[in-house]
């Protein structure tokens, strides 16, 4: 049976010969590709191997390419990526919160997280923080993900020095300062700037501030409120997906209707201009 | 400042005299209050001391009580907890996923997990997995919320025998059998029950498995299609809430309109009846 998390037997640092040992271990369910599907529910295991040359390896974090965009056998980019497959299904482990098994070869480019014994690894739990699509090196669409280390700085320090191949894993928590999220939400009332519901249970408003670049590695957008939208769950996710996006003049992209502002609350428009740009991509 | 999550310098097991020292070290805001406030965000720390008589401690599984619904010095609840300040701070944690620093005290009772040396203990991070109104053993309402250690299976065997006071923690994942949610959200076609909204990006349809009574301790809900229904991420938030609530005919409870059913989707009417429920309590 296929499951999300750890695998009993093969803790963190756990070696492998090759993908067959990987897949008999149950750890992967193929012997190639690089997404092991969850059909349709989402992912629960990526191999980081040096396939695609638009992967980026941080170490805690990764930026991994989706699959697809070449003929058979191809290590160059043809045609654009499609949003099917192993792609849609590593897309939904961003809703879902499901953790992903990161497993890194031997044949891992560029670096310096790569194992130097010839071996494949299994470097524990990532969660995927975003995806959105971009133009890869080869001219055409990918689509992005990004991987986060699950934060296991619950070790307490005593337990440094036990035997295993674990390294010291920061926290990768991006501080938002949730004070500009609720200030925010009170200027708009807790109404959503795309479609005007206001979501109420007892008496409490909810909705939620939704950055329009992204925080952190790679779009670095910053944690202010001309970089932020207030969104009901709907919108939220259908922005976040790149279903639609706003125009300078504020109309909708893709959908009709125009973003509600208020006064108190300007948005620069260089952060929707970056979003339009992801839409296009999306949509192409 | 306050911030989610460990705090340097105080590994879980960390041990300490009183309230006072808590709040010093940074893990604590009060030195009074079991819920410790981030204002408007959420919940960063709990304690429990035995101060509820509602309180069920399992160790990996906390049921919390709110608080409030009593006169100040009294141990008996004299009226309804309302859902305001901690007890609605704390409930933004099902969304946020913000961790919560638990920590148990001396006069925690019935409970195997209570220090025995007559010291406060950091007992780690846990997640709210959920929250709703019940009746208290004194007759009026409290908030309840459940919270569940975050998963720390990810130490390797071979850091079994560390020097600290942490006890070996077993996932409690619940398993869903995403397969049930996929069937019935085709069933639907991504529409929702409650609103008809049909999200899309892409060309691929987005919608949420929600099951009415919830799944594991204390409710116990089976994880089948007659306890489940498909609902749009708005509709998701607010029955999750008990905003509203749904008839035995299938009329909304609380809010216009009535639920789209398709004949090959037999909800089982028992579960309405437990969530209507809850609503009743939440709405007294």
């Amino acid at each position: 049976m296929q499951v999300f998390g750890h695998i009993n037997g093969y803790p963190e640092g756990s070696s492998f010969h090759d993908r067959n040992e990987i897949k008999a271990a149950g750890l992967h369910k193929y012997h190639i590709n690089g997404i092991s599907r969850m059909l349709g529910v989402g992912c629960d295991c990526i191999v980081l191997n040096g396939g695609y040359i638009d992967d980026r390896d941080n170490g805690d974090e990764v930026l991994y390419t989706g699959e697809g965009g070449r003929p058979e056998g191809s290590a160059v980019q043809t045609f654009d990526q499609p949003f099917t497959k192993g792609n849609l299904d590593l897309s939904k482990n961003k809703f879902t919160r499901d953790p992903i098994r990161v497993i890194r070869g031997p044949k891992l480019r560029d670096s310096d997280f790569a194992p130097k014994d010839g071996m494949y690894r299994y470097d524990g739990l990532y969660y995927l923080e975003d995806y959105w699509p971009d133009i890869g090196k080869d001219g055409y669409r990918i689509w992005r993900y990004k991987l986060v280390k699950v934060d296991n700085s619950i070790i307490p320090p005593s337990a440094s020095n036990i035997q295993t191949t674990r390294k010291p894993v920061t926290t990768n928590r991006i501080n938002r300062d949730q004070s500009i999220a609720k200030i925010l939400k009170k200027k708009h009332d807790f109404t959503c700037q795309v479609c005007g519901v206001r979501l109420e249970s007892h008496g409490q408003p909810y909705a939620i501030g939704a950055h329009i670049m992204g925080l952190g590695e790679p779009h670095n957008g910053p944690d202010r409120e001309d970089n932020m939208l207030i969104l009901c769950p709907n919108d939220h996710y259908l922005f976040d997906a790149f279903a639609f996006s706003i125009n300078d003049d504020y109309s909708l992209l893709g959908r009709e209707g125009s973003l509600r502002t208020v006064l108190s609350h300007k948005i620069d428009k260089k952060y929707l201009a970056y979003h339009r740009e992801r839409y296009k991509i999306a949509k192409q």
